[in-house]
């Protein structure tokens, strides 16, 4: 696959494999079992489809036998509210709790959403029973009228059933659009047909809203390098940047899709690859890295699934400015919402475990600069690719 | 390529061959030569990289004399304003009249319009040089305390280089975003690599944003089906329906980037096939359809390069919503705003060319109702692709 691997360049080997020996403290491949889950955690698990058709006509098995015994049938629905969201240091990652809301359909608040509730579980029975996928958009117009709307209908419905099923969206067949694009030292099936990311064109290969149909990862890189922006990816797989470094580089396009999650956790996981991520030096940024590392807030319920542990803040940091000379004129006034924003983040667990991203956060905070990956073409346009990665690379200049 | 072309289904091929035939009426691809362009209309052409420089030092050297001369240089641009796009009937396009605008060095109100298009001629004359691709971001942060703001900053003046130097944008090496996937029946290379769309997995391939990458199409496909939402695309290579139907298939996941535009141009053109479109029943469908078809009004320049003549209207038009039996609930009503579009769009000159489109218009705006692709999924999930469309492309229904 690296039909250049002569021209390969100097890596900081060492400091990649303490990320991975830092990996293993935090006991994440074994804690697919539920006995390892920490207390008060909610059990979320991958299903085949089989156990997903049988989990929502068990449910209906319920629903119909209340109906019959009482006339009072309940749909017992995992929490997905902010205050259910727990972080867990010992995994660090963010993960759902397990409180309930139930659902009753004798009550005049929550029968309309039993109603949609059950109407959506058919319909994921459905996608499965046929083996095909269907988007979120689709499954709102199977039935317009009692959803409503999209947004504050169907969608909250797809992510519930997924929980109530104890599993991930991947495994409910339904997909939203497709953002991320992977280019590099790797090579999969999607759907059978073999893909070779060193052999896509200029722009790489999309990453397949349908995570399902990737298997049989294979790979020679040493690390991956992950990208906030679609920009800054052009530019490194112009550039076969991964034939000089022997990496797969992938983006998600700003704030990442659940595909692209997936898929970053899967190379990551198993192809036991460290990760170094490249963001816009703002809290935004920072808010992405934390979303790929740790998970969001949102689908908590699947960090387990989604996120990757352990990712690296390679830059921009808020300390390269100064460092790689960034002209005062290619970096931004903070605005009060950014810095209120900072201030958060400084106040969040996750950060304050890790000495070095809190020194960066003060510091951005203190100079009130913020600074896109883009910024650094103020030093030349290759300046990226020719100069900044590769001695953050070299000289393992990432924390 | 067509592993399965024994299960390829009827296609009316009368219909699809008379598209070719008025197309031909068009005289659009002998319309590349200076001579045929109608009176009144702008020259833009394809040049190469070194002409591209070429241009670029000759507007220096011009700058330069007319300073030492008189100390009062000029720079004459294209105008891109709307009353600057004229509609042309015999090619069917929207293309960009004759008026310029002046830039002068010794004018208050332009001598800052004057030194910032200097500079992206400059950043373009770099790009072209080291023969690699900068994003319009990038652009914008190589002098950000210049430009000040990319959307009304830089961006304009790179649109405005392209014409200047009488070029498409893909001629200068600057990219957008890259929102296109293709799937089916078509093989190209890419930067060297073979890439074929019937092994593409099951969420085909991202269409690269840098097209000149993009060379030697090959296709046994007897169409190209050009659909307007990611969804309807993806549901479309899952079941690979170009197995079933000798054809292309195409999104721009909603209003399409320069690159899709220039692709899918490049496609119907060397390959010599028509082009079926898909959009949803309002609007804003028709108007990507038109930007598809006749060209943009902010890119009218590039109509020649960017626009695919003749593409017909396969659906979802109004007509269809009665004939094929969408359920009220899934037909939106149309908004005031809707409803004044597309009463404009009737006075539309190439709507009114059309009087199939016409009709369909005018039902439209008498049943106030709008439904998007997707609302087909009411009629179950796989109704699009195994009822919907083979009946479409089977009987030959489109305008």
């Amino acid at each position: 696959m690296s039909g250049n691997s002569n021209q390969t360049r100097q890596v900081s080997r060492d400091k990649l494999k303490a990320i991975l020996a830092e990996r293993e403290k935090l006991k994440l491949t074994t804690r697919k079992n539920i006995e390892d889950l920490p207390e008060g955690i909610q059990e979320i698990t991958d299903i085949s489809r089989d156990e997903g058709m049988k989990r929502i006509e068990e449910i209906f098995r319920k629903v119909f036998v209340e109906t019959i015994n009482a006339g009072t049938p309940n749909l017992r629905v995992p929490s997905r509210s902010a205050n259910n969201v727990i972080y867990d240091e010992e995994s660090d990652l963010l993960l759902l709790g397990e409180n309930y809301t139930d659902r009753k359909w004798d009550d005049i608040s929550t029968v309309k959403k039993f109603t949609a509730q059950l109407r959506v579980l058919q319909i994921i029975h459905e996608l499965l029973e046929q083996n095909i996928h269907g988007s979120k958009r689709e499954v709102f117009y199977t039935d317009v009228s009692l959803f409503e709307d999209q947004n504050r209908g169907s969608d909250p419905l797809i992510e519930d059933c997924a929980v109530m099923l104890g599993t991930y969206r991947k495994n409910i067949h339904v997909t939203a659009n497709d953002r991320g694009l992977v280019v590099g030292r790797l090579s999969y099936t999607d759907h059978g047909d073999l893909i070779d990311c060193t052999k896509q064109g200029s722009s790489g290969k999309n990453v397949n809203p349908m995570q399902d149909h990737i298997q049989n990862m294979e790979s020679d890189a040493e690390f991956i390098l992950l990208v906030e922006k679609q920009a800054a990816f052009l530019r490194l797989a112009e550039d076969k940047f991964y034939e000089r470094y022997p990496c797969i580089i992938l983006t998600g396009s700003g704030q990442p899709n659940v595909a692209t999650r997936i898929f970053l956790r899967r190379m990551s996981h198993n192809l036991q690859l460290p990760v170094l991520a490249v963001m816009d030096s703002d809290p935004f940024g920072l808010d992405i890295l934390r979303v790929y590392g740790l998970g969001s807030k949102a689908l908590s319920y699947e960090s387990y699934e989604l996120a990757t542990p352990n990712i690296q803040w390679l830059g921009v940091r808020p300390s390269d400015l100064d460092k790689y000379n960034l002209p005062q004129n290619t970096r931004l006034p903070m605005s009060k919402m950014d810095i209120n924003r900072a201030r958060q983040m400084m106040e969040e667990r996750f950060v304050k475990i890790r000495p070095d991203w809190t020194k960066e956060l003060k510091l951005m905070i203190e100079t009130k600069q913020k600074a896109e990956i883009q910024a650094l073409a103020s030093r030349g346009i290759k300046f990226f690719t020719d100069e900044y990665l590769p001695t953050k690379i070299e000289t393992g200049d990432w924390v």
